[in-house]
């Protein structure tokens, strides 16, 4: 653990020398990672050029699906691994062209406990809640939700078939991720995509502007 | 891990010498393992008598979901662990009247890794894939999905609203779980709910039978 948290901060130190902003997303299976990604790098397009890195346990699978939409994206197979840490994140990274992307989004184990533990070197940890899973998960896996700078609702299009209680969401969201900034979004209708890429173009400059300074 | 197989094995011990059918409830969170084992209990009513000992991270809403129909329930909070272990599961069962029961559910942390390496002296090992999540699970988590002796596909009422593609869940299942007993069903609407009780009523008769023999 140690040792990660070193690597991590080599990692954290040679990503922000190449102005990078990046982004460890974390969430259960199924959440919609994949798409919530592939959204986010389609509509961002060329003023922020996004690249990726993909952990699963198995398959290519999610690399494949982000590769057909023209993101550059590195798959890490971890056997049985259950979270990604700073060494493999590490050695992914040096095999994308860094300088000829703004955004790197490692796409964590689909997992909401063990990945809280380590630190990939990311400026921003992004936890995603989908309506499917139901109101409770911040109370019931606190370390993940309260390590988190962003809260992003997922699959917001499903909230009503699922009879989500968005109010009781947002309260358990503030009482564990306080200091969280919350999204809510459709990755599959568009719907409230766009406040989080403004948020994350502004993250984006804001974190140049500090370097250039 | 060598000792955890040990204390399995006494736990199994236990368990069979007290003629109890034992379940190990694996599944990502919110794929409602609680709403599924409430189901089951709940319908199986006094001819086969469950009691249930839940593990999670933190909280004990689980437990209170459970024991408010009436369900003996013993709540275990694993703080940072991502799994319950078999030394867990029998302070845990020390605390329930087993001679009073038929059927045990274990509903195991929300986590597709972790458990699956800690035998916890269970007859059947029971992975939930819900509609939901997606068709890809049972390829992008083997170890569970491989180690499963059930597969239980829930909230197959919204099936159609995230367009499951059922074809494409059962082959990945079959090549996964190629051994697994695989079920459909909704605990919500109960649809296909008997498949799966007349299965866990045959399970259990087939070990009393055995036992007795």
């Amino acid at each position: 653990m140690e040792k990660n948290a070193r690597l991590a901060e080599r990692n954290r130190g040679g990503f922000r020398a190449k102005k990078l902003l990046v982004l460890n997303v974390v969430s259960s299976p199924g959440s919609g990672k994949t798409t919530f990604i592939r959204e986010t790098a389609v509509r961002l397009g060329t003023t922020q050029r996004v690249g990726v890195i993909v952990g699963d346990l198995a398959t290519d699978n999610d690399a494949a699906r982000l590769r057909s939409a023209g993101i550059p994206v590195i798959q890490i197979t971890t056997g049985t691994v259950c979270h990604l840490d700073a060494d493999m994140v590490s050695k992914a990274a040096s095999q994308l062209d860094l300088d000829q992307l703004d955004v790197l989004v490692i796409e964590n184990v689909g997992n909401l406990v063990c990945p809280a533990d380590y630190d990939l070197g990311e400026d921003l940890r992004v936890v995603l809640l989908s309506t499917t899973e139901g109101e409770d998960k911040p109370l019931k896996y606190p370390p993940m939700f309260h390590s988190a700078n962003v809260a992003v609702i997922t699959k917001c299009d499903l909230a009503e078939a699922v009879d989500f209680n968005r109010d009781l969401a947002l309260l358990n969201l503030q009482r564990v991720s306080h200091h969280a900034q919350i999204f809510e979004l459709s990755s599959k209708t568009g719907e409230g995509m766009q406040a989080w890429l403004d948020y994350l173009t502004g993250q984006r400059e804001l974190m140049r502007d500090e370097r250039d300074a």
